[in-house]
């Protein structure tokens, strides 16, 4: 206990210090779906691991470098942070209250595109560590980073990295990008991750639009082949239509029910902060509306363009029309599978004319819920947060995880600053200090205990 | 003949003065649909009216004052022009291969916004007169100009002003905004306009976009809303689902198959020049292509927005989704009965969400093909284009022409400077200088008949 309270002590006392640091990331855009300062934010990372006398070494690609990181330390355990340095684009920005990559603290929070996902979770790992370093003068056990740059358009090039490099960045565990609390403030363990198929699906008609007095009777449309492809994907249902799309989906299992169950009801939280009238397949809360969140896979049209789009009306025939689609898949599904059945199905519907831009892909991954690392981390956050963390056997997002799950066969547990209100991925991105102060103290427990095992 | 030729001196002496005018006019920015420069283009017009000695009134109402202005000739019948001096929006301006405001000469055509629809049809009616005004010091029949800036946005405050100010815009015969020859360098007389219903549709699920991984199972998606809401509207085969929709529609007849039998063949030409695939409903070609291009309703998707529409992915669900929809009516649809019958189409299939918003509309119009002043002004064109007009009994466009006919009750011709490739409505509209010249020739010759009738 005296190590602890040395060790709140300093994160007490400097949390403002790594709030500036914090900053300092979020103020350097890096926008990988835009491929905006990625190298720029690359070197920051870099600068900000070297401080700390991490070895460090930099494996670059046409993108966004990827980052790997080591500091021995007391025990022989090695633990793995992955995170990732890119962002999400900030648009639309007339939405947001003050300019993304202009950080800055309102009510207690800080504002800025990445605060929370996921510069924020980078310099909290750091955070932690200097907790260490200063009142230990050494780290608990080995720590080893990974760093990417291309998370927020599915981590192009990390999967072919890691099975070459596997002994590079092999651990005991890992943690990885992304964690925070719920909507009752207490922190959740979230096991799984969704897996990704993003696709762009794109129609071309005519060379140039055209007078919609003119040819609307005759001419094909873009925007009207686009929505009759489209409404074959998912019915009024929710039911999504393509064939071979549901054979892999492996339901959830009992333990997964009952670890579920347990979890506080979200219903009317949803209801208020997003203004949503009703749930989907006339769902209304408790465990169904939550393993239908996480369990089920999806098909989410993510953004439809064609045509005129301004104010007023103007009258044209498009020549172009085109969509992004995102499935979201659990476990067994594939993205790759997903792809073929996708194309198999709009040709044999008359839709060749669509064609399908793959824009990126993870498949899901999951950790036991019983495994001991991952008792441990719930067990942290006990002294911090007044009871263990809640564990989520699966979550609706999705990531790299079964990257490194596949090349290291560890467990990949999570932890952060986030928090439901953070706005990951939307205008006024932001983090709570208190989650933030919280996090670094459940991170510096998890440490070590860990280094003791 | 003697007249002509001295008619035609002036024509060919002071073309370019004229194209001065006229891009005095296109650089003036006059967009209705975002009420962009509108008084100051109505200022530039009554000027170039004064100047030839017409005595001008203007009626303001919020948007854009109409005008009407009067000159007497030598005879006692009465010629209404009707024009418009707004544009339509020059978006999407990357396309434009100079700048939509900044008329410019390329290849023996001037290039802008307006310059085909319609301030080159103001100007070359100007320079008709300012013929007979040079040459003959006098106009050989009353002139009147209705000028309207609504016309790109449906014409909303016309219909009243017409209907409360008949007197003073009565004629014997009118010509209307557009006009020109076909791909053969034939001009037609069209006799009739589609009318058109034009909506906007939204749907609203939540108060922001949501993260895809959040909601995608969950949460309605404002984009598959509007989507499903579409695919209602029309059928892969074209056909309009919109219960009670082609109650009211008259079947072309025998004297219009006649009229639409001796018109050329446009297939090849569409295919080509839009780089066109296929026609929609099997059509190949011939009388059926034509009849079909405008004796037939339509419902046009001219433009979709939702959720993201950047380069790479983005991971959202969408909160907002709009979609703009021109249904094109043809007699004796009316544009309230088409709002009527699609807000209860839409709540009776569950899509009360779908907000409509009329943007605009006009009845169809359509003007009898053996009135004698169309013969005159197709006879007219004989000994400029070797030629009489082709007769096309009725156009796919819509205009306010249902608006003059229900008022006057006189004959509606068109007249003016396009052509197939002027780029209406999209990027680097133009007319060319031939066809400008020529156009000027034919309304002298109609003015001068028109007179002595």
């Amino acid at each position: 206990m005296a190590l602890m309270n040395k060790l709140d002590g300093y994160l007490n006392a400097y949390q403002m210090e790594s709030i500036d640091e914090l900053s300092t990331l979020v103020a350097q855009p890096s926008v990988s779906a835009h491929q905006q300062g990625l190298m720029e934010c690359s070197k920051i990372i870099v600068e900000m691991l070297k401080k700390r006398s991490f070895e460090v070494q930099i494996f670059s690609n046409d993108v966004a470098p990827i980052i790997v990181a080591e500091r021995k330390g007391k025990s022989d355990k090695t633990l793995l942070f992955y995170n990732h340095y890119d962002v999400q684009p900030a648009e639309p920005l007339d939405l947001w209250l003050s300019p993304p990559f202009e950080p800055i603290i309102r009510d207690g929070k800080l504002f800025g595109r990445g605060s929370s996902d996921n510069k924020g979770n980078i310099t909290n790992r750091l955070f932690a560590l200097d907790a260490f370093l200063t009142e230990e003068g050494e780290l608990p056990c080995n720590i080893k980073f990974l760093l990417e740059g291309e998370e927020e358009v599915s981590s192009k090039h990390l999967e072919e990295f890691v099975s070459e490099h596997a002994d590079l960045i092999q651990a005991d565990a890992c943690i990885v990008e992304f964690g925070g609390v719920d909507h009752t403030d207490i922190p959740v363990e979230y096991l799984g991750l969704r897996g990704i198929c993003y696709v762009q699906l794109d129609v071309e008609t005519a060379n140039q639009d055209v007078h919609s007095g003119l040819g609307g009777s005759i001419f094909p449309n873009a925007a009207w082949r686009l929505v009759w492809a489209l409404n074959l994907l998912k019915d009024q249902d929710e039911h999504i239509c393509i064939p071979g799309f549901y054979e892999k989906v492996r339901k959830p299992s009992q333990r997964d029910r009952e670890l579920m169950r347990k979890l506080p009801e979200t219903a009317n939280d949803y209801k208020t902060r997003y203004e949503i009238k009703i749930f989907l397949k006339g769902l209304t809360g408790g465990v169904d509306l939550r393993l239908a969140e996480v369990f089920e896979p999806t098909c989410t049209i993510c953004g439809i363009t064609s045509g005129y789009q301004g104010p007023g009306l103007k009258t044209v025939l498009p020549a172009k029309a085109s969509a992004k689609i995102d499935f979201r898949l659990v476990p067994d599904q594939k993205p790759e599978d997903v792809l073929n059945q996708l194309r198999d199905y709009l040709d044999v519907n008359g839709f060749n004319d669509v064609t399908i831009t793959y824009l990126g892909g993870e498949a899901p991954a999951r950790t036991d819920p019983d495994d001991t690392f991952i008792q441990l981390v719930v067990d942290s956050a006990t002294e911090v947060y007044g009871k263990p963390m809640q564990i989520m056997p699966m979550t609706g997002g999705s990531g790299p995880n079964y990257i490194v799950q596949q090349a290291l066969q560890i467990p990949i547990a999570t932890l952060g600053v986030g928090y439901p209100e953070g706005n990951a991925h939307a205008p006024n991105e932001n983090i709570r200090l208190n989650d933030y102060i919280k996090a670094a103290r459940h991170l510096v427990r998890v440490l070590d205990a860990f280094g003791r095992v």
